[in-house]
């Protein structure tokens, strides 16, 4: 087969046919992205490709680092070109990787580009897709429509403003939802620094001084339901690790002033400050019949020296194989326990845990949804072929794979919706090959059924959309 | 291929081969499962499906709860056929999965339905199942003679009378052996609920109250020594982790003493008197050429509210990635160091453990027997095609394969001898598609041979059968 | 396909195309393994193939144990013949392991025999080997020679005198370069037996008695610059565990000289001390342009019995599952923090660590070198097909296949270099299939390049080989 023609990733007809007929004109819920409301409202227009691609994709910039590149031509001072070129070359020696897969299917989506990019071609796909990008038909909204996107759930603080969101709906000419996700994590990190910073400004935020867990719980309930007024329908949680420990409301009380006061808190007191807090979330949460996301086991920011150059979130952190999971089946426990656990995604940055998280869920569902508690989708480093296909399996051996929410891009880019492509195909390509394989009933109706709601219906439902999308 | 065909899993000409003329007409050696004695003595009737299927198949209720169905319809008092439907209803959902693969190949083995079981056709699958489960032809000794078992051993509890199995070793209209296996946990786990009141019940059995460890061991050959008349041949040992600590038998005594005072003990004090205990048992079994099964890393019941609804073994378990699991190499060691190592099968509910258990079993096999210590089959949540071929792949990359002692089916239900049939597809496809890549010299009467040893022989000599089977 | 053709695993013909015009000629860099130098410099010939197979290959005595085989058969005083003949019988149960097909390369390659070995072939493949290796045709420079070795980088402990490769190096007529790589575990492990008996032998040969922290550090750097004097480019590792613990120097000083008086030091001292060796050696290695290699999670020796029967390295090593690993993050950060990180391998022996090592080198990368952090080739349990492929296609996902240094042998035998060609074949048949399937631009020169490149130069570069091999 060729590179990326129309069967890409595609190895046989009955796994053609479910993209073709089921798949591919699904429109996508994005329920999981760190894009920026504001961009879309203002309709951003990106002047060169290095600007969508190279400024804030942290995944590209660890593979030029892992090129040899210097620093002065990933995030330093070099022309947006210069990045560009540096990239293409990079890129040649990507093969097996996903981002050698997306940026071609980007460039093919976005820019009609159906080569290989390289250093050879740098400048031709420089020019094409600047061409494009500066034509005034590529800008945010443009990308968004063309990828046929019903949902946007962005990731955000509890103290944002959400005034772009709240334009965003208040437009009626933009037919994509595009609502909130609350990610309280700088609340539930008391033993991290600027702690005592960022209560005083969620208080300010919500109008009154914090110095209590009382006043904590009061603040967060608004900003809660400050965030349910703008559509959001799920949370957030980046957890470490999986420990639970009790603690009296009390007892967390005065962790909770020991950090206000910068004071430092030991391991304990922050486990039980932060258990705490998870519950009372969590039962929020369940209140509201939001969606609990809790992703599991990264380890961030391992390299001081390049933390103290470019601070977070810049293509450094890492998996923890050694962080604890377990004690995450005590949390869901105490809220089964009171009839309170929520719907909830659970995500591990090590795949070693795929069939752990294929159990734990089967050991908390409920009658509330078909599927109450997901296995998320292949996260991050994980989020390539062979990860997709270990998850897609895993879920579908421990689980029932019908029940699916499927995909989300997890990106900061606007290109990145060809990862749903990715997905989708991916997904075709197994079920496929499984009733070609005589493994499945070859009922393609069933399997398109079940193809469209892991594309699409499960998602709707789960998110509470349904009535909701344009 | 069409799904469930004669080629079922099999994917070439010597794949074919392999199951046609070597693996498909061995008998069935199952040396572990759950099913029970009585019914067998007693040739139980099923008036149902729902009987055999879903009274006490905790594999299908956690896909029923998966799918969101309430627990009435599961465990409940919903009428028999309305489980069944629901439970049908499910499996359409349940593509990949092995049931999906299991259930399909009940029907069809068992109830001559070829096609696929879903919500449409469940009243069809529901009547014809029926009447032939209520034709007084498909009565428990029908389905064993059916499935072609030469030896079952159930699992059963030290003060257990094993009435039935002296029943039906006495009964020579029934052919196959049916053989307690000997599982010691209640009087392992000294920091379980009801320790005490198993102590003094296992006293009540032999006669003579138990108050010391001396008496405890006593107690205990007495009734290994009564297991062993009745054609016990293999012990089975549920470890949560894998710690090992040295205890005098003086401390061990003083444990004992304060469980049997119905206090508590310690972490430590546990974990003592445990690998004392193991100890002992494990040079007991040396003495007789007993197998020992261990089954790691099972996090039981971690969902309070369903344990205290519905009990044990409902459904709810889960792996445990965080347990330690290395201890069992000192336990291992510790019964080398005193030439009492028995035979050994090391399961691990976590798939991550396979290579450490193929390098562990490497590092203290000894000349008593082929393959002494095994890695066991594919175990519960790994029970599925993947799992089989994971744990055939390292298993054959890090020991003999030619000496694994194969499938089990550790099913509570008498329809799941197809299991055996499962695996011995999957077995030959491995093998077939190696032959067919040019990976293993094409010589099918060796393979075959080999095949042979997998699906019957090996755990003829192992578990000591020779001679022993009609 | 038939069993060890020319096509052996390479199954389509873009796989095939790069084995032969791109991968089959290539020079093989041995850049780690455990041969003797002074066996290459006196040539020395072999009187049977046990001798070559039998007399330190551990991996096959662990495989005759598999098999029940008595230790008089495999490290006793049975005849060379009966120990072949005893493996012979073990080869064909061993259908899926790598031996399997390692000793069919070798037997092709350097015996030219093309069958099966067996208990039924054994006699025959005893006599044609035999009489090829008393031909003086076969001797060990004839082996190096014929298997196209342009380097060898063997594994010495400090205080070795090197004597055998300064005379190879004076050898003009021996092409091959054979360099020592620095393994100091013996000063690591400050917590083991013999550390001081050690550390007086290494003041010995420094001709100066070590009795502080400093007099250490100036003996080994002695040391560090007479290896480097013979083209030592390489330090090697072996860390059981990956815990990373800061002490002053004065504390390190205080644990030195506790552990040279005898005295035992605890596991946080030993950690502290080992963490400040580890530092310091890095610092030297980065100083002169070494590789650091670290060999992660192996556990010597769990059988008590056996270690003091046969001693260390009979065959008895296990992986680690518990081991920590996660440590070796700050070992690598407290390195970065002073700009002394030298480019370095981390092998780890459990599998699932994969992912964690692929996302680890991301995060420390440097513009010294393409791909200066190297997730190392699959070592020892893993160096096989599977464990192979798993290597290669994480690393392909998380950073550049393309700067891969590829393979090694890690052997102590001289027939292990049809590793290498087992490794291309598998490498060809990867990046073939994905060019097949249309997941990589089918540019069969570029593809071609970058195999060569994982081959060769990229190991010609990293190990600053470039104008030093002939």
């Amino acid at each position: 087969m060729k590179f990326l023609k129309d069967d890409f990733l595609l190895k046989n007809k009955i796994s053609k046919k479910l993209w073709r007929d089921f798949a591919k004109d699904m429109p996508i819920i994005d329920y999981h992205c760190h894009v920026s409301a504001e961009e879309i409202y203002n309709n951003k227009q990106f002047e060169n490709i290095t600007q969508v691609w190279l400024y804030g994709d942290h995944y590209k910039w660890r593979l030029m680092r892992s090129n040899g590149i210097d620093e002065k031509y990933i995030t330093g001072d070099a022309t947006d070109f210069e990045k560009f070129e540096c990239f293409a070359k990079t890129l040649e020696k990507a093969i097996g990787n996903p981002m050698y897969h997306w940026c071609h299917l980007e460039l093919k989506a976005y820019f009609g580009f159906d080569g290989v990019l390289s250093g050879k071609t740098a400048k031709e796909v420089w020019d094409k897709a600047n061409s494009i990008l500066t034509s005034g038909k590529m800008c945010v909204r443009d990308i968004i429509k063309q990828s046929n996107v019903a949902f946007i759930g962005t990731t955000d603080d509890p103290v944002d403003t959400l005034e772009w969101h709240k334009k965003l709906q208040e437009d009626k000419s933009f037919k994509t939802l595009v609502a909130p996700s609350f990610r309280p994590d700088k609340v539930v990190n008391v033993d991290k620094a600027g702690f005592s910073l960022y209560i005083a400004k969620l208080g300010e935020v919500c109008g009154s001084e914090i110095t209590s867990i009382k006043d904590l719980k009061d603040a967060l309930v608004k900003r809660i339901d400050f965030f349910a007024s703008l559509q959001c329908r799920a949370s957030d949680h980046g957890l470490d690790k999986g420990v639970w420990r009790e603690m009296s409301e009390d007892q967390v009380n005065e962790v909770l002033k020991k950090a206000l006061a910068g004071e430092s808190v030991t391991t304990d007191e922050a486990d039980g400050y932060k258990s705490h807090l998870l519950k009372f979330f969590a039962l929020e949460y369940a209140k509201r019949g939001w969606v609990m996301q809790l992703h599991m086991k990264a380890l961030r920011n391992p390299n001081t020296k390049m933390l103290d150059r470019l601070g977070a979130d810049a293509g450094f952190d890492i998996i923890n194989p050694d962080a604890s999971i377990v004690g995450i089946t005590e949390f869901l426990n105490a809220l089964e326990m009171e009839d309170s656990l929520p719907k909830t995604v659970i995500y591990s940055l090590d795949p070693s845990d795929n069939e752990f998280i294929g159990t734990l869920i089967g050991a908390f569902q409920g009658s509330e949804a078909e599927g109450k508690i997901q296995h998320g989708s292949a996260w991050w480093f994980n989020d390539n072929k062979q990860g997709m296909i270990d998850q897609i399996t895993s879920l579908a051996n421990l689980s029932l794979l019908g029940n699916f929410i499927g995909m989300l891009t997890d990106s900061r880019s606007f290109l990145s919706y060809t990862r749903h492509e990715y997905f989708r195909r991916i997904l075709c390509n197994v079920i496929g090959t499984w009733a070609c394989d005589g493994e499945v009933s070859c009922d393609v109706d069933a399997l398109g059924k079940i193809v469209k709601d892991i594309c699409f219906y499960n998602a709707e439902k789960y998110f509470n959309l349904k009535g909701e999308l344009l």
